[in-house]
């Protein structure tokens, strides 16, 4: 029976030297697949997307008014007592096209037609208030370069532009593989005595649905040496990238990081961040492989800041800066050892101002921190933070709903 | 030929009245069907949903270590020289149990076995380092309140309750209606001289994903009172909540309007905030009615503020409050008229301080729009910016991507 040692072996990366080492040391080869223009939410292109049509493809109206020839305005106002609809102007709505030899759009509160006859109200410049053909979408321009990931709006440049079929990237394989004898599936009526539900692969799967990759989740591998390295096996013949989770911390049962030294290279024995320093990263037959924390909030943090970042690289997105907003500290925090530490805070507003809530998941019940948390802190290791101080938090994708008080 | 002068009756919401108009006017009556937990993302909650089981199920030790009896420390550390694992004390792992007599854990790094016996280097307190039953989730806890929208952290933690199927809201149907006999469908190879193609109801399916709802494209209707009363009615019947895509403006053949005012029931003819100041508000049939602006812009806004509102109503979703960061502007602007403005910009990073860059949807095309625009800035009507002053800017989500210079 023997404790590991692979603590503090090797770097101990922030969570920026984190990204930027997996940055450096991974890439992949992406292979290519059309989808459908209503199927292509939230895909990323895999080539530069070029319109097929100018738009607008003859001179538009901007807004609802009448269309006039501006030679007729040279010299100012003319008489428009005669004028007649169909010979010196037009009705033009928004949107519609102005055919020459009408050039000039005078919209409708600039005209009255009152008394019977048109007044024009306001000299028009010539050629105002007519967008050009191809001022909205010019002939031959890329409406999305290659690694552009669609939005609801660009899905709808896209078909203004004419085009049904896009090139995105296959989504990228990710083996998840749980470990340890003390775990039992979640899908167990009756959780025996001592075993815990194994519950991260769920979390995992619904990040991968979000970050568009492929999970395979593995069943449950056992304490045992011999199991784990054939799951890693199976894992790196089936998927692009690798999460392995737990058993890279010094209990006596993990064998992870023994077998990754052995028979792969591991590049970090554990993060310089908390919670979720007992996370990895190694290549195993040269797939990347991401060793995530056991304890629910450290794996969550590992998807979120490194799992999500190894995706961006297989889809060839450039670095994130996530925003931050300035809130007022309402707790004191002083986190021990010599790791960063990313506090789970709930961001709430009050008189204008946004304020912060400690949520210490070691005093609180996992439903109620996952209730309350909308925001990450991150604070460098040796700082603290003291009660009525400014701190910079980051909103949780999808946690954007601030409480009022 | 004539003009509707539906323009400036009735009240002009801002943004947020607008969206407190929505709130007390429409309710939904929804249903509830049942989702297996890996199908759950982003769903919402029908009913509180229970734990079927506490977690831990016994004492459980929070780190790797060794369990120990907290009587045998009573007075200070003891003599451990002929300490046997398995009787004074027991390996114990992250996550495994404890299991009595042993109600105690010390942390590996606080013990020593270097000279073949146990040495104990820290005196624990009675208890230490053990989760006790209960202590991650209570038994009988709420795991998740009715109207949560499940994200991959509470995926896990309903997978830790053991909770396999999910009562969600049916998803509301929306019905998108595009009108304009100056369009075609984007389908089309290729568009006819002077017609625009048909692309809103695209962005609109991809929000409608986005926010988990159904959509239903109707197909284009000709600027023609009975069509689009027919269309109305159509979506009536199928839908929880009808879009109406232009038609509500003062073009000569704008009949949506007309045919909400006689056969509906108006609320808002016009919105206080541009783009997209000609959106509407009505009921038709007892359901709502958004009346979308044509320009994609204006659509655009339609579908973040209103739609997204319509869809929280109906989830029994908390109004939201869109955080926003502090940004030096690097442009001046001062909107003409009476509305509120909603300008599209570019925020960048530089020297540690947020930017904005202005894009004005007038000069450039659609797709240099659509590429950069990652956030709006919400100015009321009669204010103005100048460069270098400091604004609020709320990030667009999904654009959370921010450059540095």
């Amino acid at each position: 029976m023997k404790y590991h040692k692979y603590i503090e072996k090797g770097p101990m990366p922030s969570r920026q030297s984190m990204r930027e080492l997996l940055r450096k040391a991974v890439s992949f080869n992406c292979s290519i697949e059309e989808v459908d223009l209503l199927d292509s939410l939230d895909r990323v292109t895999a080539q530069d997307i070029k319109t097929k049509r100018e738009l607008p493809n003859l001179p538009t109206g901007k807004m609802d008014g009448i269309g006039v020839k501006a030679k007729d305005f040279a010299a100012g106002i003319p008489d428009t007592h005669s004028w007649r609809e169909g010979c010196e102007y037009v009705f033009v709505n928004t949107g519609c096209s102005i055919i020459p030899p009408y050039d000039t759009l005078i919209m409708i509160e600039d005209v009255d037609f009152s008394k019977g006859h048109l007044i024009i109200k306001k000299l028009p410049k010539a050629g105002q208030l007519v967008d050009l053909p191809g001022s909205t979408i010019r002939r031959d321009e890329i409406l999305l370069p290659r690694c552009t990931r669609i939005t609801p709006p660009l899905m709808g440049l896209l078909a203004a532009g004419g085009i049904k079929k896009i090139p995105v990237f296959v989504k990228p394989k990710v083996a998840f593989i749980p470990t340890g004898d003390e775990l039992s599936p979640w899908q167990e009526e009756t959780l025996p005595p001592g075993k815990n539900a194994e519950s991260n692969s769920v979390m995992v799967y619904g990040f991968l649905q979000k970050y568009q990759a492929k999970p395979l989740i593995l069943p449950i591998v056992s304490d045992d040496r011999e199991a784990l390295k054939k799951a890693l096996q199976t894992a790196a013949q089936k998927a692009d990238i690798i999460i392995i989770n737990a058993g890279s911390s010094k209990g006596t049962k993990d064998f992870t990081l023994e077998i990754l030294e052995d028979e792969g290279n591991i590049l970090v024995y554990e993060l310089g961040c908390r919670p979720g320093k007992h996370s990895s990263f190694s290549f195993f037959r040269g797939k990347p492989v991401l060793g995530m924390a056991g304890p629910p909030n450290g794996a969550e943090l590992a998807a979120r800041f490194y799992l999500s970042e190894l995706i961006d690289i297989y889809y060839g997105q450039k670095e994130k800066i996530v925003a931050s907003i300035t809130v007022n500290a309402d707790f004191s925090f002083q986190p021990t050892g010599k790791a960063d530490f990313c506090i789970q805070a709930h961001v709430y507003k009050k008189n204008n101002e946004y304020y912060a809530e400690l949520l210490n998941a070691k005093t609180v019940t996992r439903p109620y921190l996952l209730q309350k948390c909308n925001s990450f802190i991150y604070l460098p290791a040796g700082q603290r933070i003291d009660a009525g101080e400014k701190v910079e938090a980051e909103l949780l994708e999808g946690r954007e709903t601030i409480d009022w008080r």
